[in-house]
């Protein structure tokens, strides 16, 4: 209690009073996870201003030994950003941390604290005439840290990549206190082992991400949407080959939704558009939004996609497709695919997993593991939609017609087995972009070799011998 | 000596007689560098032809503390793949495993085996009508295990980056002689540490890399070239930007070149073409050579990389341009680029420098260091040329007129310093695609912070506690 108690001291000595929060009113929103599934308890949550005042931080969390929690935006999805019930932890909010430090236009990129948020960066690089092309739902309020510690995904990969990929260089605090200075806008640098990797998607284990030098790009001139009616999965996969074949690079967007997927929201928010339905009356299997991108022209960009669709059409692998003829119309289009999830929020509990599995073998495994589930829980309801072109579904399962969401819940273990092994059976990710957290540490344990397992027991061991930094996730 | 003989009595267990080479006559050509600059002594050279085999080796070395230098094709630069005077060590070559596992044309990967022959990855993808990206001049020799344990650049990186971002997954036997099987074919994968990155790019001092599994993309349908001429390397920049901003991912090469240098190489190579002294008679200050790649046709590169032209043109960024009209053409002026370094070898000895700088700095990069080189070596010839959309200069100093090379080769530590303080300087690397091995050892020692040297033997002595794996490189 002593220690403790000389470690607040130490904590309210370096950053005041004020930033040094222990009252439960203060402390609350910084210890239940986004979707409101869990709440921890901390020490302290601790708010410093500076790099420098991090370090000191982390100096003396080592000194007192207290495990550290570090915090973004935290709209994590896998219980990453929060302690847990122990109450010994203190969590290290990043968040004053939130100046973007340079801008460097000629070398395309831009140079920012962890506690910026995404949007901000979105913006202050399109205020330059550049591109920075992460984007995900959460980037009103995610941080650049937070994305780089879980590696973030979003809407953008198919072209740009994830996180790991717009990332040169990286601030990083160490367990012990020290600041490496990363901060490399090089696209080339082969000197030593690639720490900054190694940091990227470590969800807070190994050090704070406290800056990091982002990729930018040129700004599309142009970009337009399509929406493609298809029977089946694998008319969608032949489909992207032929996309990625007359399009390159044009590509940036390709998003698989369910024919139930689209029914769910026309269900929820009948005032959506329905450009299938109000034209043909008629209903097909899956669906594929498609986004073009031209650093040309919208001449070129329609041009492009109207040939490519053409090319589709001729040789059947879709059924039907409208190209939004407006900015309006476009976003009328992303807003089916956005609004998936909040449909089924509206109609009921469901279980997510956030799965990506070989291109190639989507279509099986949705088949097999459709009807695994089906086999297993008759009457479920798959939602399956995401990002196609990267391998990443969201594959979901609501309960069938009747039955309480309790006893619904209560099959998830078994549910989550069945999703999971045929993941892994046909040599998919479990996690594709939410990362493992505390929620999937004992799915991680399930499905990695013992050998990986230890290879990251050994570099977590090297680099924080005294466990103190966010403990019990991941390992 | 008695446990060198148990040892290597193992190893000709394992891999049979044949494969166990010991004989100078047949030891010699995997102990000396590519360029011939030093050659190194072993117990023995082993060729295992499974990574079971591997596998098996590693426990013996491990068993024996036997050093293991792993070798792919020996085209190295840095003296990362050839074994110290010592004679204690083994050469563990890897040319023995080189099959192509699988190719996935939906998914878009190649799985290989780690001895495989760049070209030989590059026409299989072809064949299957799909391109691997990564390209350069030793691809007819180098192994994709080197290529991945040096994180080889290249020509393509612009478009395509290092051999890092062409890597979905690794298969890596550990210096304790263990199996890791990570040969994952996902875009998006997070579950827990990346492993994968942290081999790439290890040289082999962290385990040895057995297969991977490489990302394939469309075949482009047409590609054509231009060579621009401008008064600066500040021009060249801007020019840069002109075409990113104009033709985007199109954009597949950006090559920097001085007037000096294609001054060389039509002194060495009279029958190459020259395409602006032949027309114009003017002597330009710099050259860029352009590549552009369109997904859709011929005459839609050609359409816009002529209108970017115009563009520079109109903006006076550029005072003269031809664009090849013929692959013919379009060769002859890639052959003026990959002469730069043969000119400069017939011409006599020079001293090399593989650097990156932020793209926005060359220009005032190249300016200081000029300066500074010239009134330390009045005289001296600079040879720059080099991957300027990556930020990568190959910056070579020649000796001034009547010098012998001897005398100027004295210089080379004097020389090395003030380039590569300025590197320094400026926020750059000094080795920015060859990897550090033995020979920039004491470069990395002298530029890197103390921390982060500490950061990678804290990861070294993790995964090698024994020191087994190519010790004496890197670090």
């Amino acid at each position: 209690m002593t220690g403790q108690t000389d470690f607040l001291a130490a904590c309210r000595d370096l950053l005041g009073d004020t930033y040094v929060l222990t009252l439960d009113a203060d402390t609350a929103p910084f210890l239940t996870d986004w979707r409101d599934r869990f709440t921890g308890k901390a020490l302290a949550v601790l708010r410093p201003a500076t790099v420098e005042q991090v370090a000191a931080i982390l100096r003396a969390c080592a000194q007192w030994q207290v495990p550290v929690v570090p915090q973004g935006g935290n709209t994590g999805l896998v219980l990453g950003s929060i302690p847990d019930a122990a109450g010994t932890a203190v969590v290290l909010s990043l968040a004053r941390l939130n100046s973007i430090r340079a801008l460097d236009p000629v070398n395309r990129t831009i140079t920012v604290d962890a506690g910026c948020i995404l949007q901000t960066i979105q913006e202050a690089a399109s205020a330059a005439g550049c591109l920075f092309p992460l984007s995900l739902a959460a980037e009103g309020s995610c941080t650049i840290g937070g994305n780089l510690a879980t590696n973030a995904g979003g809407t953008a990969v198919l072209r740009y990549g994830n996180t790991r990929e717009l990332c040169l260089g990286l601030e990083v605090v160490t367990p012990q206190g020290e600041i490496w200075s990363g901060l490399r806008g090089l696209r080339k640098d082969n000197t030593g082992y690639d720490l900054r990797d190694l940091y990227i998607g470590a969800e807070g284990t190994l050090g704070v991400i406290t800056g990091a030098v982002m990729k930018l790009y040129p700004q599309p001139k142009a970009c337009i949407t399509a929406l493609a009616a298809m029977p089946s999965p694998a008319h969608a996969l032949r489909l992207l080959s032929l996309m990625q074949d007359h399009c390159g690079a044009s590509l940036t967007g390709f998003e698989l939704m369910s024919q139930y997927c689209l029914q769910l929201v026309a269900e929820q928010f009948p005032q959506l558009p329905r450009p299938f339905a109000d034209a043909h009356g008629q209903s097909h299997g899956q669906y594929v939004l498609l986004e073009l991108s031209s650093s040309q022209s919208e001449a070129h960009a329609v041009e492009l996609l109207e040939a490519s669709i053409g090319a589709a059409l001729e040789d059947e692998l879709i059924e039907d497709a409208v190209v939004a003829s407006s900015v309006a119309q476009s976003e009328g289009l992303w807003q089916l695919r956005e609004h998936i999830p909040l449909a089924q929020a509206q109609a009921g509990k469901n279980i997510k997993h956030d799965i990506s599995l070989p291109i190639s073998r989507i279509a099986d495994f949705i088949a097999v593991t459709d009807a695994a589930l089906a086999s297993a829980f008759p009457g479920c309801q798959l939602v399956c939609f995401g990002h196609l072109g990267d391998g990443n579904l969201h594959y979901n399962v609501a309960p069938p017609a009747g039955m309480t969401d309790r006893d619904f819940l209560a099959n998830q273990d078994a549910i989550n087995r069945i999703v999971h092994d045929q993941v892994h059976g046909f040599g998919g990710s479990i996690s594709a972009e939410h990362g493992i957290g505390a929620l999937k540490k004992a799915d991680l344990a399930h499905y990695k070799s013992p050998l990986e397992l230890q290879l990251m027991r050994a570099v977590k061991q090297a680099l924080d011998p005294q466990n103190i930094m966010n403990p019990g996730k991941i390992l």
